[in-house]
């Protein structure tokens, strides 16, 4: 297998974590986002969108990290990310796609740029449009996550899964842009229990050979 | 199981497709976000993130329209809505989440409200922001739906799943905010031999008793 990632990337922070629970260790291939390299020509008909990660499985081009996780969550042996039970599957997704499709879209660069290019936004007012998405995103995780009432860890129970691996990079993102993540308790104690494990603690943007 | 959405939510419209084609009738409660009822005390508890869709199963409230699809698909009788491989099924799923995790989240009304609020932009201003990140996701999706070799009407395919579910609301979003669809054909065939089946039709939002 060979991931295409950029260290600061999100998502490709999730898929790291996700190899790194399953045991894996695809050949790795950086593609600077800022130099534009998710612009290149070979890399746009890799992926249309233009946009990593990319997963190469030697028979296919998989794309969007949740797509990508579960992927690897059906047909790769090692930790099972997702839970057996239909309906605790649901949640676990429902958690992660808060994460995914409502909080970590709206901070992306492209829409940093635009929002410079065309709102007149600059490092402050991108700074606060960032916070306010993910003070939004994290407030509802927090909700369900202190609603649970299983005594693990982590998100949904005593072993790390899907809903952990999208809540620590968006942590991460959430240091990155200035919030302080003091209202988020149980959240925190879940960032804390996954950090200490080895897959969280490799899988650190600041952990990789593209880090700058 | 009871239904909670709103006609015009393109996720409800998601999940009213999806209950259709797997020939399942929820009790259907409107949430009028015009009015601000998802941000009711009774329905933040219900959902935390204050969103439609829920969907209450009797014994959970399930959230977010992919999780919701995925859970019926899984444990539900009716028309499979995901290929039964792996890779087939990952393709699908990130073709859905390049529309729920790229497009849909930036043209949110609350994400619509910000930007009048904060970035000072009227409704053009709007308009173009939604436009922009529409005719973005809808590219890559035609690239996408454009490159498979099947000769199916839909698109993954001879029957419509997730992807087709995801893109025909997107498509009706397209036309909301004026966004011409010239440039995308495969896409306009998907949705016109979807939008000829009645369970794409029956989901459409003037369809919906809470039309307004």
């Amino acid at each position: 297998m060979r991931f295409y990632g950029y260290f600061r990337s999100s998502s490709a922070y999730r898929c790291r974590i996700a190899f790194n629970l399953k045991g894996l260790a695809p050949e790795v291939v950086t593609v600077n986002l800022r130099d534009k390299a998710h612009r290149d020509d070979a890399f746009l008909a890799m992926n249309p969108q233009g946009l990593v990660p990319v997963l190469d499985t030697g028979t296919a081009r998989l794309t969007q990290s949740l797509a990508i996780i579960e992927w690897l969550d059906e047909t790769q042996a090692g930790a099972r990310l997702l839970p057996d039970d239909a309906t605790a599957r649901a949640e676990v997704r429902a958690f992660a796609q808060i994460i995914a499709c409502e909080v970590h879209p709206l901070q992306n660069l492209r829409v940093l740029n635009y929002i410079k290019a065309h709102h007149g936004q600059d490092q402050d007012g991108a700074g606060a449009w960032c916070r306010h998405w993910i003070a939004e995103g994290l407030a509802a995780c927090e909700a369900i996550a202190a609603a649970q009432d299983h005594r693990g860890a982590f998100a949904f129970g005593d072993r790390p899964g899907l809903a952990d691996i999208c809540l620590v990079p968006q942590m991460f993102s959430a240091d990155r842009f200035g919030l302080a993540t003091d209202a988020y308790p149980r959240l925190r104690a879940i960032r804390a229990a996954c950090e200490a494990l080895p897959a969280f603690a490799e899988a650190h943007p600041a952990r990789q050979p593209d880090a700058q």
